[in-house]
């Protein structure tokens, strides 16, 4: 009797069946796998690169607290809004919100902002180990300080594919000085006026400005907030990087002073290991990579964050490699890590390329799609202003927010006609400055058959400016998506999709469009709900990036009222 | 019949009876009577006193556009909100709003606040001629350049009790060169942060700061934005200036250079002449004054404007009297007028003194009060936060606007125990730094009989500052008070009433109580809504400085949906 139990429990599926039903019928267990979470959001002073400015924060703290779960925990946050007089929304990027769609928190999409005063409970399943973020997703809120991780494990067990004495997370941002209603105002100006690049680039929420450039503003070089990240390594052991780019413009090179990374994870999905000098990481972009500390340990190293595909106009962000037992003060002799040339397209396209699913882990995508959506992503200028635009639509959310007005057939929020499908691709120059003048605003979408295949073609183009294209990291709620391919110029849909792996392609949530070039994507439309699909540059989406689905909205289950309270959800009022 | 037609015509009484009856029966006249406006609410960079700064303003203005209406006329503004991540609340400031307590535009008392992308259209009816304000009621906004004018004219055939050729009007405001939320955040700082006094002082939205100490902002001394105000003025001919201070935080005295002013109208109501050579206003106040241009028409004279009654920190505000023919760019040959002392408080009371209901408008007083209410001002710390209390109470706005929770008979939404009545007279110093440091935050009302008379005993005291005691402006919604009088010192209850002026007081919306000083002031409970009253210095309300009063509450009709959305209206929700 003994040995076949042990049998039993050799077997890592039983185990994981026996845990299960542990965690069903021990209700201290199951209670421990529900976290609550209570979060006050508000307005602080911080100087996370020594320069003082008004952040949003989570309980006090940018980045905020990272949630930590297990695969299959209940994770609900409630969130108190203490703004003065602004909303919120907070977004759980890379959760899929299977049966929970109300809880996606993208303001317009999902619900009606929370207005001061109030407490939005956002309550959702982890349903997969990973490491995901959160933000804000309203307005710019999340390039104000809204933003953290989400780790989740894998259940008792289990284990992973690959090993590590100590696990790490890296958040990456870029950091401006000015305000976000600034940026967001000159955005918006005629003429559009620009912030200009970010005054620094933040690792784990830690830059370094230098303050005798600081003018009238308050900077103290001094403050513990802006000391540099420290990342300690006891030689010879191994470490797990869980790194997650929040970004709002910038993608990132980085790199590990004299360390090799072999990348193991990418959004939540385990990678066919393999072997980079350096990690480049887009906005909404999250990787587990593992380090050995295996250089001389007599000394510190640099660990570096560079901008990469746009020309740079910030300094490299900087922590340190701490080799334990030298000073964590220590500098690193050397000079810190520059990245790659910043246009080096062909090198960023390779990582990307390399990024495959792991043997044994793969998930192989439908063979076909049943509806292919090419998505042209153009700079315009639309009454003035400068815009983005997929198929001459730049988008523009709603009053009332899509799954309210889905759901309950409020037909005249929303323009029913469908969002353009494709473009002219016989007669447009990718390589030249679009001359696509007659784009306009919109807020269509794309109601997809339920559990059907969607391919999704993005297409980069030139902007409006001579010999210039843009990186533009598209992020997909409520779904993974296979990536099926990548390239440089225009997409053609008679011999690329040939190309398409269908053996073993990553899964992912958000993934790059590389300079000129185009990504295919495919995903199966079996999640009931709306889902945004957009730009993950914070002024990009701001300005029109992005896109909305449909799938499956009548079998979403009774909405809660909470997401309620703007635009014509007051016509549900009685009193 | 011709000749008993002109005879009928030459009486005023006559005629305004005829014109109703025009007014009542054709429909042409009759539609002209409702002015419609709509207005967008949205950030735009301005530069007022020539410094860059992002201001909300209205359809691209700050101050906004000037409503113009005739008495009895119905006025409707359909406010779009445009911000982009925050709500707005428009208050109509002397307007009582008799019959639509929803209109009253104040945030957390009458109504959720207006979120982004939603239109609310406020509607009211203007009962009386006169000069009034209006700005945002929520959070800052108010300073953040969200304000402007109403001029009600007397009805057709009314003729004023005096004379003038001219009508211009005139708003005062003090101006920062950081945001409100920055000032906002340093209110509500451990350790308080304070913004400091203001850049600039400005006449209708004019200022003048001096772009070498503007450090690393955007500053033009020749945008024509900046350019300063003009008054111009034709020889032997006399003015009605409307003045109206919108003030964020100063108390101002206002001179126009070489002239005397005689004051006829003071929030709405006829004042009994009387000559100044300057004017103390505070905040909230509006008054209309009459100048003759009597003087050298050779030259031009200063419009000045100075901080009165706190340490000015600012420079004096200029404008330009500009003689016609002389070029409104022609410089004053003299020294601009400095105002009187800053701390010359027998000098401002003795003008608040003088200020009497004009011979033949008077409306007396009830001769006695039912009920009195004494609210002892004071600073307080609370939980390490400086704030303000009256009565020990520092007032909190509930989530849930008070003007839906009285009536749906919401309970549980704020403190149903009454405010604090009054405080422990005897046993306070009002001279010496004040040792309530039991004072806790709270949002308990007044519930007033309806109809019923009431005193108000506003006792100012030293704050927490030896030797300081700042001057307040109090503010009443939905009401003109009488006002019955002022003195310096501890209110005495035996024997300051007897001195009470139940003569000929005059009528108000906003008083001031001066530094150590008293204010006493009556009014009739008798609009059935839900009132503010409150310190019209906005930092101030900011800090708890106000109270709320319900009168008649189950006489007010069915609340429109459009003030609901936000707290506990959501449990209204049925969809």
């Amino acid at each position: 009797m003994m040995g076949s139990i042990n049998n039993l429990l050799k077997s890592p599926t039983t185990l994981l069946i026996l845990s299960l039903i542990v965690w069903t019928t021990s209700p201290l267990v199951v209670e421990a796998r529900v976290h609550h979470h209570k979060w006050e959001v508000k307005y602080q002073f911080k100087s996370p690169d020594c320069f003082q400015k008004l952040a949003v924060t989570i309980n006090g703290m940018t980045p905020g607290p990272t949630i930590y779960a297990r695969q299959g925990d209940t994770v609900v946050v409630e969130v108190k809004n203490s703004l003065f007089t602004e909303n919120v929304a907070i977004h759980w990027h890379g959760i899929r919100q299977i049966g929970t769609p109300w809880s996606d928190g993208t303001e317009g999409v999902t619900q009606c902002p929370i207005v001061p005063g109030d407490t939005f409970t956002y309550k959702f399943v982890v349903d997969r180990a990973g490491t995901y973020i959160y933000h804000g997703h309203y307005g710019m809120q999340r390039s104000a300080g809204l933003n953290g991780m989400i780790i989740v494990s894998v259940p008792d067990g289990v284990t992973e594919p690959f090993s590590y004495d100590y696990d790490r997370s890296i958040l990456l941002n870029d950091w401006w000085h000015k305000s976000t209603y600034e940026q967001a105002a000159g955005l918006n100006s005629v003429p559009f006026v620009w912030i200009g690049e970010p005054q620094s680039l933040l690792i784990n929420g830690r830059g370094n400005f230098n303050c005798s450039l600081a003018g009238a503003g308050v900077c103290n070089a001094t403050t513990p907030d802006c000391s540099p990240y420290v990342l300690t390594m006891v030689p010879g052991k191994t470490y797990r990087l869980r790194i997650a780019s929040i970004a709002s413009l910038s993608a990132f090179n980085f790199e590990l002073e004299g360390h090799s990374m072999t990348i193991v994870e990418a959004d939540g999905n385990y990678v066919e290991p393999f072997v980079v000098k350096n990690l480049n990481i887009y906005s909404g972009e999250t990787y587990s990579v593992i380090v050995k500390a295996d250089q001389d340990s007599s000394r510190n190293y640099w660990a570096a964050l560079n901008v990469i595909t746009r020309k740079p106009g910030t300094p490299t962000g900087l922590g340190i490699i701490n080799y334990y037992l030298n000073s964590p003060k220590k500098s690193p002799p050397t000079d810190p890590p520059s990245g790659p040339i910043w246009n080096d397209t062909t090198y960023f396209l390779r990582q990307s390329q390399a990024i495959k699913a792991r043997q044994g882990y793969v998930t192989p995508p439908p063979p076909t799609s049943d509806r292919v959506i090419t998505l042209l992503n153009t700079q315009n200028k639309i009454d003035g202003r400068i815009k983005w635009a997929m198929n001459n639509m730049s988008f523009t959310l709603p009053d009332t927010p899509y799954l309210v007005s889905l759901k309950q057939r409020l037909h005249h929020v929303f323009n029913q006609k469908p969002a353009p499908e494709t473009y002219d691709s016989k007669n447009f120059d990718v390589f030249g400055v679009a001359k696509n003048t007659n784009a306009t605003s919109g807020n269509s979408i794309y109601r997809l058959k339920f559990n059907s295949t969607v391919d999704i073609i993005l297409q980069n183009v030139n902007t409006m400016t001579v010999n210039n294209s843009e990186t533009h990291p598209w992020h997909l709620h409520g779904h993974d998506f296979w990536v099926l391919g990548y390239g440089i110029g225009k997409f053609d849909p008679m011999n690329d999709p040939k190309k398409y792996n269908l053996v073993d392609p990553i899964m992912k949530n958000t993934v790059p469009l590389h300079r000129y070039g185009w990504t295919a994507l495919r995903f199966r439309a079996d999640n009931p709900g709306v889902w945004a699909f957009h730009c993950h540059i914070e002024a990009h989406f701001f300005m029109g990036m992005g896109v909305v689905f449909e799938e499956g909205v009548a079998k979403v289950g009774r909405l809660p009222s909470s997401i309620m309270g703007c635009g014509e959800t007051k016509r549900f009022l009685r009193h």
